[in-house]
């Protein structure tokens, strides 16, 4: 131990230690970086290489149309949904996979403020996910209701006998700061509302228990910590208790009560499947259900514990190994914090080029925004040592001041 | 020659003169079956196989979050529907990959019916595809507007200045006929109508000319004709001179002007892109691009023509060898018509099941049709005689009488 950290070796015998380290090698990770970005991107499991490179060869090569049947390609969106439900607390027959996040935010939004008629208000946050207020905003046009975007800290403020859905999501996608989801939606109830969670950053390294915190509506992201693959299918949860009530803005051929009926006429599925609209993703469902498989294996406490605990250590390196060169850490060191930490420096987008030309992998979010996640099944105690040193050392050589460092990528 | 329709050995001859017949060993096809419903999902072209294979293990696995710079994955769905727009007539900027048919569909249509505003009523076809009239009908419940349902040969009769869209499908899904587009689109336009039109079963396999006809708004299917994989991402079509006035009702992040600002006011990108709601489905674009990439190597003249001479010959065929059994041909054997055929039968389920066991894949649709595709790179001449001798044989030796063939699949 150096100071008040531990030094590379003690970070070493922690991973030798750690229960979840077996779980490394089923990714399928280069050696020559450390990937601090699984909340946006989750590495490749190699069970979901192996399962994509069969669902295609096999299944949709030599299977063709039989695999809808053979290979229970029909099943997948509910089956992979039913996998994980056990994930965020909810049960079988609550959470589907389908369409992409904006789509099933879309979907249920509309649900909701149908199911809550005479009610015109959704309740928000001023800085959600940019992509649930631009849904927001054109369901708001579409359905003629207004958006009441508040502070974080003013949602149950903001709640009265006009608001029909408190739409949140669960763990803040820069700061990582969570919100407390089971007070809210009982408040959100109180006064009359539906309470709809995005739990895109949250699934699954953060706690979520869908059924006991009472959660009407929920969706989430399949390819950041769920590793699901680049724009892998996302999910959508709808309480049980509402299923019969809720319909869908967009009765697609495969929400239908039968499908292959071809009948002109709609009837919704009963349960969640009617929340599906046109055909299931297969390629990107199969690696994301090998994805789930995996998770489903692990013990989430002891991931939910080690992402906390890698965070820890990482901000307690970074106050220690990079002081006086301008950083401010814009997650919180107590209380809940969802698997990344945030840190702000003026020429943050100059030093992410730097560390990801030196291996360090995060990502940047304005204003000058520095993210670093944090994956329990991939990532070591050594890596966020390694990490910081890597940061130090580009702060202490100003190695970020390049001029080509300053070019901005499409992608940041 | 046996009667008036080629014999096995003649089939064989026009296969060797076929100028496509390079491109059957582009596919990875099972040698021990004739796969004639490629109208429902196309066969694997290898080079998706490849493609797949590449984005999973090294641009997912190894480039991690740098894929989206580094190997192109953010500009995906802009450059494939570039590439697809040379498929079907229109020019570069006018097409987008995105989501499902459903969803393209529901986007558009709800853009269609803001762009005339004070007009209520959208004209369909009453037996146009379910999935079509299902989200025809949770727009007009979304925005209290009508559906004017009617026959095919109605639609330009049900014209008037209260319509706002004509929304119909280009080749019908089980009879293959096929809508004269050019002219419904001038009717529309003259009473003030959009014209919007799902391309599914056309593209590329029936010639359509986006820009020359006029159309305003399209959307179509990547996984039939177009061999991009189950479940592809669709594809959408805007007119280049809608495209300003055009919003979206989907407004995700992947349609901003900016997303890597991150801003939480919501600017339209400008051109097709703002069509775009959630993140690209990267696994299912990568295959739907490799398999459009080997649909631009053909010669689409060729290709249309050899879909009609093998759907031609099948007619020709069953007519002969098939009389007596009770089968109907319910597709047209004279003008245009699409890439597959349909015969009528009152046990067609289970004829198709026989058919199945036999290595004669095709599929089946209520009441009793049995669909046959005829895939230009990849059917041959022998293969349409093939499937009519084994379809011959079931007939005469009622070998379609068997219990276990009455059972339904869940895909039919």
């Amino acid at each position: 131990v150096s100071g008040g950290v531990p030094d590379r070796r003690a970070c070493v015998a922690r991973d030798l230690g750690d229960p979840l380290a077996q779980y490394r090698e089923r990714f399928l990770l280069p050696d020559d970086i450390v990937y601090l970005d699984g909340n946006s991107l989750g590495a490749l499991p190699a069970a979901a290489a192996q399962r994509v490179d069969d669902v295609t060869r096999e299944e949709w090569g030599r299977g063709l149309i039989r695999s809808w049947n053979d290979a229970h390609w029909i099943s997948a969106p509910q089956r992979t949904g039913d996998k994980l439900a056990r994930l965020i607390g909810a049960s079988p027959g609550e959470v589907v996979v389908a369409d992409s996040t904006s789509v099933n935010l879309f979907k249920l939004l509309v649900s909701a403020l149908r199911e809550r008629p005479g009610r015109r208000v959704v309740v928000t946050q001023a800085d959600n996910f940019p992509t649930d207020l631009y849904i927001a905003g054109g369901v708001a046009e579409l359905l003629g209701v207004d958006i009441r975007a508040v502070d974080a800290g003013d949602v149950e403020d903001a709640l009265d006998g006009d608001v029909a859905v408190v739409y949140l999501t669960h763990v803040h996608f820069t700061s990582g700061v969570v919100h407390d989801v089971a007070r809210i939606t009982r408040a959100a109830h109180e006064c009359g509302a539906l309470a709809m969670w995005d739990l895109s950053h949250s699934t699954p390294v953060v706690a979520v228990e869908l059924d006991e915190w009472d959660i009407d509506l929920a969706a989430g992201c399949g390819y950041k910590h769920l590793n699901g693959g680049p724009g892998a299918p996302a999910y959508l949860f709808v309480a049980r208790r509402l299923q019969d009530s809720l319909g869908t803005a967009l009765p697609g051929w495969m929400g239908h009560a039968d499908p292959f009926a071809f009948s002109p006429e709609y009837t919704p599925a009963s349960g969640i499947a009617r929340h599906l609209s046109g055909t299931p993703a297969i390629l990107g469902l199969a690696a994301l259900e090998a994805a789930v498989d995996l998770w489903l294996e692990a013990d989430l406490v002891d991931a939910r514990d080690k992402a906390t605990a890698l965070g820890d250590l990482f901000i307690d390196m970074v106050t220690e190994r990079c002081a006086g060169h301008g950083l401010e850490v814009m997650s919180p060191r107590h209380g809940p914090r969802g698997a990344h930490v945030s840190l702000r420096h003026a020429e943050g987008y100059r030093i992410m080029q730097a560390l990801i030309a030196r291996g360090v992998i995060g990502d940047v979010r304005p204003p000058g925004l520095m993210r670093f996640g944090f994956a329990p099944l991939y990532t070591r105690y050594v890596d966020v040592h390694d990490a910081v040193e890597t940061l130090a050392d580009v702060l202490e050589t100003h190695a970020w001041d390049r001029e080509d460092y300053a070019v901005r990528a499409v992608v940041t």
